[in-house]
């Protein structure tokens, strides 16, 4: 509970290409609205520099160990994007550091809400963030040159954890209704067992209605302007979580413009949903960065360490500077305006509501 | 080559629920069409009755071996839809009999292609249909009461055939762009091989532009008016083609208004890509449904067998009846007209086009 506690640290990790322009744009912001609690010393900002690809390829681990020891001494990340290495490209083909921090910081929730008042969507998709198909997803096997084989593992208790918490939001919310999505048809182990315990927790929770879909059919859905506004709150195993969100982003403007919450037991990590825009950097433009996205992650770790006030003002303040944002897109370039004007306005929005 | 034939033996698989009401449309408008030369004897239709839920509950087998020795006879299959048994259904969990179809026949390649001439869009997708995280998707392991175990196995061979058909798809039919998707940042060791497949493959065509996308990025990118135009030919591993196929056809007119190809070496499959609605049958609604995708099926089936002008021809009438396909949708409650009136409907058009 952040109430009681005295001192709450903020990691800030810039991460790689237009991370760090973004992320300190995103802390600007934060000092603002925190100004008196970081001048009292309730809030501490600690800069966390060496989540770089650089650093990661010359150890060759997806979190060196210092960055990770640097991680367990903060309570809450708000964390830039970083690149994933892919074959072909100069690193080697280690991890990405998002899936590994889920995993090492054990943040098993991923929440990412997608509000689109003028088209009646508003959905929180809770996605499974440390096992599924991204369990073991670096670690499958050669068998030999002709056979390759990767592994989806669930568990039990990582379903429930991931269950509970969807159905409790809903519950908390009002919002009453949950949507599983799997392909339990066809993955029938490991979804099967991910579907079974939704439907044994369900019943724990008469308020709350619950449905299920699979995968396939629910990508559908979403496009279904006539029906898709029947879905609140959606639970699904990692995968499906992540390529439901990126369409759900879609129709808020694109995963430029969604945020993302990692929350586990005793760690949490924002971020951005887009990528690292390593092109924008080399030509220069890394400050043309729109810092959109990680500056809603921002407002979701308010929420999470009890600044909910805090993040209602950024909120209102993110809708109103919403047109200039949407024009701005990812590269900035319509407008050419920098992130750091773009934080300038969201202030001075701040300032004068 | 079926032109060399004199002889073509089309199965027709009724399957569930509705799906016996549909494929006799289908039948119906295959034997319009092709009445000279069932006159002949050259094309001669072949009726599957055995591949019904309650015949494969009895054997405990997604295909009964007397139904896969009959299928085995045939040169091509049309089939309706078949009701994948799941967790508290009272059948018992087998396999769907679509992947085991698939894989028994090796059906490795699923086409769907997606057209929506006034939205610029003209998406082939050449769907992976026998491995991936779907080779072994009903057998995986309960390690324990928590533990639960799927895998995601994929070849080189069977990479290698599908996305070659798709190059020479894009290449033959004029499109020359082929898009691969995949998870290969994170599922590195099947997707890496596919996606690696791939980039060597795209070397022996050098008219052909090859890109590659995440799948959870791709599911956005099909939502994007401004940007989805680019894309023509779309190969993909098993799930993420199940995943994206339904969401495209969406755009169309939903997963009732696509066909689906799947073809091997030896035999092809024709099937709708809907479900066998069993409710419809239960209320005694069964001789409304809607028809239109499994006659788009017997389309592409009239292709693959060498008669393209026929399938041009119903390719055509299907156009010209399409208001009418979307008002009845698959329920056929809208405008009350039986799949049967419909099919007459396509006859008539095509007597007097
Ligand atoms: C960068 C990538 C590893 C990551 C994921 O697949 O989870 C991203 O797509 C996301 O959704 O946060
Ligand atoms: C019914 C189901 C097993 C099947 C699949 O997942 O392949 C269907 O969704 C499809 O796309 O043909």
């Amino acid at each position: 509970d952040f109430a009681a506690k005295d001192r709450i640290i903020i990691g800030i990790v810039g991460g790689d290409g237009i991370g760090p322009f973004i992320t300190s744009e995103a802390q600007r912001v934060l000092e603002f609205l925190l100004a008196d609690d970081v001048k009292t010393g309730r809030i501490v900002f600690k800069t966390i520099d060496g989540l770089t690809i650089e650093n990661r390829a010359a150890c060759g681990k997806a979190i060196p160990d210092e960055v990770l020891a640097e991680l367990k001494t903060c309570d809450v990340i708000l964390k830039g994007p970083t690149t994933t290495p892919r074959e072909g490209d100069p690193w080697p083909n280690i991890e990405s550091a998002n899936v590994a921090m889920r995993r090492e910081l054990d943040l098993f929730a991923n929440v990412r809400p997608v509000s689109v008042p003028e088209k009646n969507i508003d959905w929180t998709f809770y996605r499974e963030n440390t096992e599924g198909a991204y369990a073991v997803g670096s670690k499958g096997i050669h068998v030999n040159d002709d056979l390759a084989i990767d592994f989806t593992v669930t568990t039990q208790d990582g379903s429930e954890r991931i269950i509970k918490a969807a159905f409790d939001f809903a519950q908390k919310s009002g919002k009453n209704k949950v949507t599983v999505v799997t392909k339990a048809n066809v993955i029938k182990t490991t979804d099967g067992k991910f579907l079974d315990t939704a439907k044994a927790i369900a019943k724990n929770y008469p308020t709350v209605e619950m449905d299920d879909w699979y995968i396939d059919i629910m990508t559908a859905k979403l496009v279904d302007e006539k029906r898709r506004s029947q879905f609140k709150v959606m639970v699904l195993p990692n995968l499906y979580g992540d390529i439901l969100t990126d369409e759900a982003a879609e129709f808020q403007g694109g995963v430029g413009t969604a945020g993302s919450a990692n929350i586990g037991k005793q760690y949490a990590m924002f971020e951005a949903i887009h990528g690292s825009a390593p092109r924008m950097v080399e030509e220069g433009r890394g400050q043309y960065a729109d810092p959109c996205s990680i500056i809603r992650a921002a407002g979701m770790l308010l929420v999470h360490i009890g600044y909910s006030q805090k993040a209602e003002q950024l909120q209102k303040a993110l809708d109103i500077c919403g047109l200039y944002e949407k024009k701005l897109v990812l590269t900035g370039r319509e407008t050419g305006a920098t992130g750091s004007e773009y934080a300038n306005y969201v202030m001075e929005t701040l300032s004068n509501p």
